[in-house]
């Protein structure tokens, strides 16, 4: 992918049509209910509505995509885990033994693993998708993660999936990560754009110590010292802090957008990748449904960075698309809410008493 | 039901066995995620298996009971809607068009409506359980609402309800209400319960102006008034205070934890009718699943005396078992991670460096 090609599919990004939030919008107060009782389904039934482009929104084929990435900076000693863990899971995922396995085989998504940079030779293995860019980044902590051509390859590699969701009918695309240490990528890009000190940003991730914290703190700070992004190119901030997971899933909220396809994001980092593609193309934010609160306490600051609430309050700090497949159960509830119910006069009864 | 066989019922609640529940917490350490990274899913999970006494639970049958009534207190002008709409909505429940209808199909469970106590005549009616106390009771606001007899049957309709699901082999209970004017009923008992002042305890229901507001408030205080309700009687303060439809869903928390059957308990009625349960049967408490915060005021103050966490906050203010239809598949999704996910020695991977 060209920057040129992405600043077209940018520009391609249509605002959702006001004509049919308010058909959505007034057929929600004519459902047997008193109005504005089911809360956020409403707002989520309403948004979803306008992605749609009817006011009776269906649901029926969910799809999580999973990236898998390593990250350079787990030579400075953030993770509690081993780095070879991220190409573990990977086989844990494709074997259906993982959190995510169980919860997007509950809530009837399929899910898609990718690998878009892990330090493992994966070649030969059937049921993921080869789209390696790189095997790791760079330690975000001694110069750019990754090249600006490798970020705009990720974000390629997010853009055709979601187009591909799209031509297979999918209706509702989730996102989710695995990758040992990029908790400090993700922490990265927060300070980055919304100008927070490294001490506010890092969290304790999968479990690290105070001494880790500590080590996670000094990495942001000298990645910024050494990389010195500038908010005003998300672009150069992304190929300078992110990772290629954080790329490849970013790639899939702009994709949905321009494709009219509602993408649900999961966590820290799932978040921080929506963040670059709202500070890529501020209209893909109508597409994006946030999914849950991280208990990585960065994720709060975040989330308000972007002005957006999320769905659920679960304490999760897992990733994967855990919290996005238990968050798009929610969203197809909103979506049949919609569809299903009767409305006050097909159901013969009493509207309030004005 | 007499005051001798609830008191029995009542001894015969047993508390979850400690020796499963660290099973359970053993369990959950070593599948592949980091300890504790599934938050309250992994407290819901430990719970479920301590109810079920295995460390592997399952939940395959899932129903919700609708318990619907009327209450004489909407002659004090304390709901938006006219009180003939308890009934219209019993039959949009039997014909499926409701909310409850949408998201009980959604999350795969059963949905019973019981007639406890409508001001109507269903006779002949199929597909309802037939269990009518009375044709709603009386004004709270002038009078017991019930008499302590009629608070005991509609407890016996509940318990009963509790045993036919243990019998039918359903392994999580949903309870949810449908009454015009039951916010004030829910709201006079959490005043008598926590001490709290009328002003403290109502809320806009179904959606009340600020005078309705005000009529709710004096109706609680003179209710409270004239019942002089004694918080160490909870039958007393049930029957004089409540409504039969609370009554019969404090009966499905009592017989539910008695018949070792998790219960998710709906919004703001249904938790008044579990504080009912609770004062009866502190043991109770471990059978319960508080399912989300509503929209209704004093809801977080009724869950914070009880000491609970409800699982999802989405400004719902419906009722009917909406919001526990909703949090039924947060419960069984807690209960597959547990049952399904794999462990670090079966997946290979590497757990944290120590």
């Amino acid at each position: 992918m060209t920057e040129t090609s992405l600043t077209e599919l940018i520009r391609g990004i249509r605002p959702l049509d006001p004509a049919v939030l308010e058909a959505a919008q007034r057929r929600l107060d004519d459902l047997t209910k008193p109005p504005g009782s089911l809360g956020r389904l409403e707002d989520v039934a309403r948004r979803l509505a306008g992605i749609q482009g009817t006011a009776k929104p269906a649901v029926r084929k969910k799809r999580v995509y999973t990236f898998a990435g390593d990250h350079g900076v787990t030579e400075e000693g953030v993770s509690a885990y081993p780095r070879e863990v991220t190409a573990q899971m990977v086989l844990n995922f494709l074997r259906g033994g993982a959190a995510i396995n169980v919860l997007t085989r509950y809530v009837g998504a399929e899910i898609t693993v990718v690998d878009i940079g892990v330090d493992h030779d994966f070649q030969g293995i059937a049921g993921l998708v080869h789209a390696k860019v790189g095997r790791g980044t760079r330690s975000l902590a001694r110069g750019p993660a990754m090249t600006r051509e490798e970020a705009l390859q990720a974000l390629g590699v997010g853009i055709d999936l979601a187009r591909e969701a799209k031509r297979d009918g999918v209706d509702l695309v989730g996102i989710g990560e695995m990758g040992i240490g990029n908790t400090t990528p993700a922490a990265a890009l927060l300070a980055a754009f919304a100008g927070l000190a490294p001490e506010e940003v890092v969290g304790r991730g999968t479990g690290v110590d105070d001494e880790g914290l500590h080590r996670k703190a000094d990495a942001v700070r000298r990645g910024l010292e050494v990389n010195r992004p500038d908010p005003s190119d998300p672009l150069g901030v992304l190929h300078r802090l992110g990772g290629y997971e954080i790329a490849g899933m970013a790639g899939v909220c702009l994709g949905g957008a321009a494709a009219g396809l509602p993408v649900v994001v999961d966590g820290f980092i799932s978040t921080a990748a929506a963040l670059v593609a709202t500070k890529l193309a501020p209209a893909a934010a109508d597409y994006l449904f946030f999914s849950h609160l991280s208990q990585e306490r960065a994720h709060v600051r975040m989330i308000e960075h972007l002005g957006q609430q999320p769905l659920l309050v679960l304490d999760l700090r897992l990733g994967e698309g855990t919290g996005a497949a238990l968050a798009m159960g929610i969203v197809e509830a909103s979506a049949r809410i919609l569809s299903e119910m009767a409305t006050f006069s097909e159901a013969g009864v009493s509207n309030r008493e004005e």
